[in-house]
């Protein structure tokens, strides 16, 4: 049985990162908020005033019975049934550690253009989005990715963040790359030469043969400034 | 053996959801900051550059061999361990999501001191923070909160989040509560009345012998100006 993805059909966002693992795992899904009426469906499940187990917000995605909501639990769910992390403790507990981690550096991403409330428009906070961004890009992007890149160059087992196959948490590093690459070119630009060990990871990752047709496929989204990486140019100094 | 947490020893922080949960289950650990040289200790583990699996900050906790970081993931450990969740997939999966929400509320409550920058001192942001911390108290609060009484009012099971006995993710609403209520008196007077299984949820978890003592005693740190949960009263109307 397919799995039903549910998330906002017209930005990457969190969704994003799910959508990478179901791709790179060859697991059939339905995007079920990009077909007709999947928008309201998504709505109705979260809004529902009977459900014993709601999601609070999506991506969350329908196995069978189970609905599974907060990114990183879904990759955690999805890396267990699809060979995408470690089955042991240590490797396993590991990989969602890097993956909550990742997921807080796209809380922080997402707070450069929103850094006073997420229902105000970028517009109307736009001198404290100026003052985060530019704490962001100079001191927690090197900090975050200072941090991954030792975790990669220390791996024993080569290319990737756990052990000798690619995990969920390489694919999120992908999409995290990705991402600021789009929102803030200029400060990458500096960054990114630094961490040499993050840049083949993202390679190694973009160079997946799922990975390769689902870039080129509709399936994939364009960034845009709807979504948690916006390129605004007063931003990226 | 016991376990070490490792946590900066002034502040509740992000390491009281993991002291809890150690609390909970009886589970003889030590809190390795709070000695003579621990510091030290905790952050030369941070920075060992040749560590293969580094954790990227406090809190972490020391099992045996294993080292484990990021709280959501310390205390779904735990709580496969202590029963401190339930067994079955729907039921581990939904209490993480529901720890990964209350880590998502969490963060929201940091920045409504610190939404420029954690390096910056909170007089640097004040008037960001002003703003921050009126968006929060009026809607993301309640937004969270109402997910939490709803859930709390549809489980058949009674008192808890999931199932019919208290979970990792009680014990970190109690705290998110406990925090709530010392940094936004004003506020969560008018908001605490809405929500009477989330209330009726923390009270439980204030009554479990354990936890009686634990609060009784030197281990609790009080909240303080240096934590998550900071009490400006002009960040309270």
């Amino acid at each position: 049985m397919a799995y039903e993805l549910y998330y906002w059909p017209e930005i990457q966002g969190r969704g994003e990162f799910v959508r990478l693992a179901l791709e790179e795992a060859a697991a059939p899904y339905v995007d079920v908020a990009r077909m007709r009426g999947g928008v309201k469906r998504m709505t109705s499940m979260m809004d529902d005033r009977r459900a014993t187990r709601p999601p609070f917000a999506p991506p969350f995605l329908k196995a069978g019975k189970l609905v599974i909501a907060q990114t990183a639990n879904i990759l955690m769910f999805l890396g267990e049934r699809h060979r995408l992390a470690p089955r042991d403790d240590a490797g396993r507990l590991f990989t969602h550690q890097l993956q909550l981690t990742i997921a807080d550096v796209v809380a922080e991403v997402h707070d450069t253009h929103h850094p006073v409330a997420a229902s105000l428009y970028y517009e109307d906070q736009k001198a404290e989005a100026r003052r985060k961004a530019a704490d962001v890009t100079a001191h927690r992007l090197p900090k975050y990715l200072g941090y991954f890149e030792r975790v990669l160059a220390n791996n024993p087992r080569g290319t990737w963040l756990v052990g000798a196959r690619p995990t969920y948490a390489d694919l999120s590093l992908f999409q995290l790359m990705e991402g600021l690459r789009y929102a803030f070119p200029k400060a990458m630009k500096r960054i990114a030469r630094r961490h040499p060990h993050v840049m083949a990871a993202r390679d190694a990752v973009a160079a997946r043969p799922r990975i390769v047709a689902y870039l080129a496929s509709p399936r994939r989204i364009a960034f845009n400034e709807q979504g948690i990486f916006r390129h605004y140019a007063e931003l990226d100094k």
